[in-house]
């Protein structure tokens, strides 16, 4: 059911990267693995979450704390890519050789990181 | 039905606060509804990552992206319980009176705010 | 000397706010000679940092570390600002009956926390 | 006059990382005097924070205001300071060789951002 709904938030619509195709820089197997397991953890967290609520006399801090350890998941997901990102583009750094463009690459990825 | 499944990540086994029952500091209706609303909406968008991330030829700075903007979602539920929390404390300080412990509940409070 | 030169960065003229005067919410003694002390010392740290530079062969790092702890002996003194702050709002709110007032105030005054 | 005071916070005796000598990782000639420029301009900004608290009536969130802008301007320099390294790092990979000491030196460095 879910797959018949938009894929995202709508002032999302999760357009995919030119840089994919350009230079090849996709995330390894096991990162991508390890991303998914942790983002479905994350979201039964977030059920978690939406279950507390469900009860009218729920504590505020009790859904503060449960809300920021979600995002504490996110940021290790985030994390985890990041290196992936970075360990992709060290390696490659000798044949493409345009420091500059992956000193820039990898600036615009860092701010994504939380 | 809800309650016959563990209710949160295991690390996390959610018990309900004592301050709830000793103040009454519960979630005002409006609120609640408010952040039931955001946090499903948060909920769709990560699942649309977990699709993102059965592509194996998915950018990683597309990844970080989005999963960045389900946090920034996730602040905005918690900036929202957090002032229905101030308020609560604001309107019932003259009747608690305890000047100290309402300052120190509200500084706790405020290490949730990402 | 110092006192010729204009207090402050040219980009923030630093007007006194009209909040202080219409409130009196000013900060108690207290908390403002405790950010002075920490000021102070923040202040030291931070001419400790400027003589590490002067050496040619500091190393990148030593550097990230020291201006990141700075960073945060300024946000001790944020917090504790905010904690006094806080405790004005809480004490006069029976006084001022203005609930949304304070509420607002409060939650503008968290927007400084880091 | 000022060499010989403590150069830094008693708790932060600022050795030299081995880490210099070792990979000769230094700040190139530029962004070294930038972040001397850059720091002076805190320092005197911190010195503007320190006269505005010298008024007994200052509005609380006058100096939250102006605290958070010292530490965006320090927020900056850790910046610049990190593109220097990421680009150290990147023009030298070929030579060094050892990818995986590379990332976590840089992964390192990127917790030091602010």
């Amino acid at each position: 059911m879910a797959a018949r709904r938009p894929p995202m938030a709508p002032a999302d619509p999760l357009p995919r990267s030119a840089h994919a195709a350009e230079h090849g820089m996709h995330l390894d197997p096991q990162t991508r693995e390890e991303s998914i397991r942790r983002l479905r953890s994350a979201k039964g967290h977030l059920e978690g979450v939406l279950r507390m609520l469900e009860d009218p006399s729920v504590y505020c801090v009790d859904v503060l704390k449960q809300v920021k350890a979600v995002q504490g998941a996110l940021s290790k997901v985030n994390e985890s890519i990041l290196r992936a990102h970075v360990r992709d583009h060290v390696a490659t750094a000798a044949q493409r050789g345009d420091t500059d463009t992956i000193v820039d690459e990898l600036m615009e990825a860092l701010k994504y990181r939380t």
